[in-house]
């Protein structure tokens, strides 16, 4: 076995990489920027590029590395075949074959999503639990969901997609999915704006809300001024978001929501707000699901990736 | 390795017993009866004379005995123990400890709705996929969920609970679980006749429901027979299920959702009500799922009880 690994996380603006010992801590930490023009044609030979100068730099052996894990925006099969990612211009892409041809060593691939998973339980806030699902509360709503240790990715890639469980009837906007009522329209961080929008409108209540430019974190921060109407709209995320991962543990009855991206800066408070909602809706036989906070904040990719090529020798 | 397996399968009323090559044909099939009285300490040593007895008049030799799978109504823990199984009596029962006392060969224990979805996928309507979901419509909705050829039992052994799944909002009837809105209440052979209750009595449209006992069976006759309130039932059971369904793909993915229970009997004609359904509300990245139907029937348990060996070694 090699002693290094390399975590790469492709992103639309960035790509981040990481150098890390077997055992998970970081050597060294850097990104690039993703060119994505002409069908990000350039994407796999800059990544690739920028590992060998680090190996070169560092002085390895291409045998002290145990292989590089890459995290992408898009569904990803068996073979690390990227079927499509809109965000990085590509269509059908072999990262997989691609990297191990330009680097001379292993490479496994995951979805980003499902990656950022993968690190919060080996790294994270998912440390000690193996049955989890991570839920990223961002600009949409990502999910990646793990089973006694192992990702979900799904028959086409597409597991994890908790954004999109339905969860409101009657909506009548519509989501990025296409569908209506889905998750990820009141529990990412346009959702709560959205929710927050709303909820100003339909009544007449002061709240300092009126004051400022509303985001997810200003509703959460308004709630800890004792803001009432900001506590109406914290208490509808709750119900929505606790309800969804009802639904969640009903399926999977995981061991523990580790709950990430944007949103959960506002902190262990949020828990008050979704636990309550979640333990009225929820199957009784999985009511026992903890809830706790991501930790690896934007290095959850890296660090997932980098663990990607633990798990399969 | 052995060249045989026992199949046991504890129901409230009898034990289904099946043995095995490890291919999985079936050598014998039988039954006993379960004795549930004073706490249900019987039932394991019943079980366990049933073996021996198989063992002794086969002329087999314990050598020969892979091991024994066993599927009971509870949720079991990593150590086969059982929680609780209400149905049999049982408190905390170290089921495999004392099957593999009593036999002296190994053995493995699984959730009875779980182990039936591993029968269906190895020897029923899931031979093919490796990750399925199976969806019993019987007395209530249970469910099996197989995520790359395993069993997601759950941390709390309460995996694939997905008759649990809130569906609608504002019902007013309390589901079996406590909640409200459950799968289950629309879904399961009862579930139907309670949908078909509540059409009949908001219309006066003549309907042959009106002059016969109603069951779900009798429903999907109805429909077949061209009869217009038993089409809008078989609507509303369809969208209801095909919603529950979608959520469960965002989560998981699957290749394919097979489909059992008496509810069932109706065959193909269901997936005409439940896919239209399904794709209206599906996450598009996991619309491929398939349907089909289960076809083991109640030999499922003792199908799957035995692959569980064939996982474990």
């Amino acid at each position: 076995m090699g002693k290094y690994i390399f975590g790469v996380d492709v992103g639309g603006t960035s790509v981040k990489m990481g150098l890390f010992d077997v055992e998970g801590m970081v050597i060294d930490k850097w990104e690039i920027p993703t060119r994505t023009e002409d069908g990000g044609y350039r994407i796999l030979p800059d990544i690739a590029d920028s590992i060998n100068a680090k190996i070169a730099e560092k002085q390895y052996l291409k045998e002290d590395i145990e292989g590089i894990g890459i995290a992408v925006p898009g569904p990803v099969d068996a073979d690390g075949v990227v079927n499509k990612a809109v965000n990085l211009g590509w269509g059908v892409t072999p990262v997989k074959a691609t990297i191990e041809k330009l680097c001379g060593i292993r490479a496994q691939v995951g979805n980003d999503a499902n990656v950022a998973a993968l690190g919060e339980m080996w790294k994270g806030g998912g440390q000690g639990f193996t049955s989890l699902v991570v839920v990223t509360l961002g600009t949409g709503v990502g999910g990646g969901v793990i089973v006694d240790g192992r990702l979900v990715g799904g028959a086409d890639g597409a597991g994890g997609e908790i954004g999109h469980t339905r969860v409101v009837d009657g909506e009548e906007e519509i989501c990025n999915c296409g569908c209506k009522g889905c998750l990820e329209q009141y529990s990412s961080a346009t959702g709560v704006v959205r929710l927050a929008k709303r909820a100003l409108a339909k009544t007449d209540k002061p709240s300092i809300l009126r004051e400022r430019e509303i985001t997810a974190k200003g509703v959460f921060d308004a709630v800890k001024e004792g803001d009432q109407v900001a506590e109406e709209i914290a208490k509808e995320f709750g119900d929505i978001l606790g309800k969804g991962l009802s639904v969640v543990a009903g399926v999977l009855n995981p061991a523990a929501f580790v709950i990430g991206g944007g949103v959960s800066k506002a902190g262990e408070m949020l828990f008050d707000y979704i636990r309550p909602a979640f333990l009225k809706y929820v199957f009784p036989g999985a009511k026992n699901a903890k809830f706790t906070l991501a930790t690896l904040g934007n290095d959850a990719g890296i660090y997932g990736a980098a663990k990607l090529i633990l798990d399969v020798e």
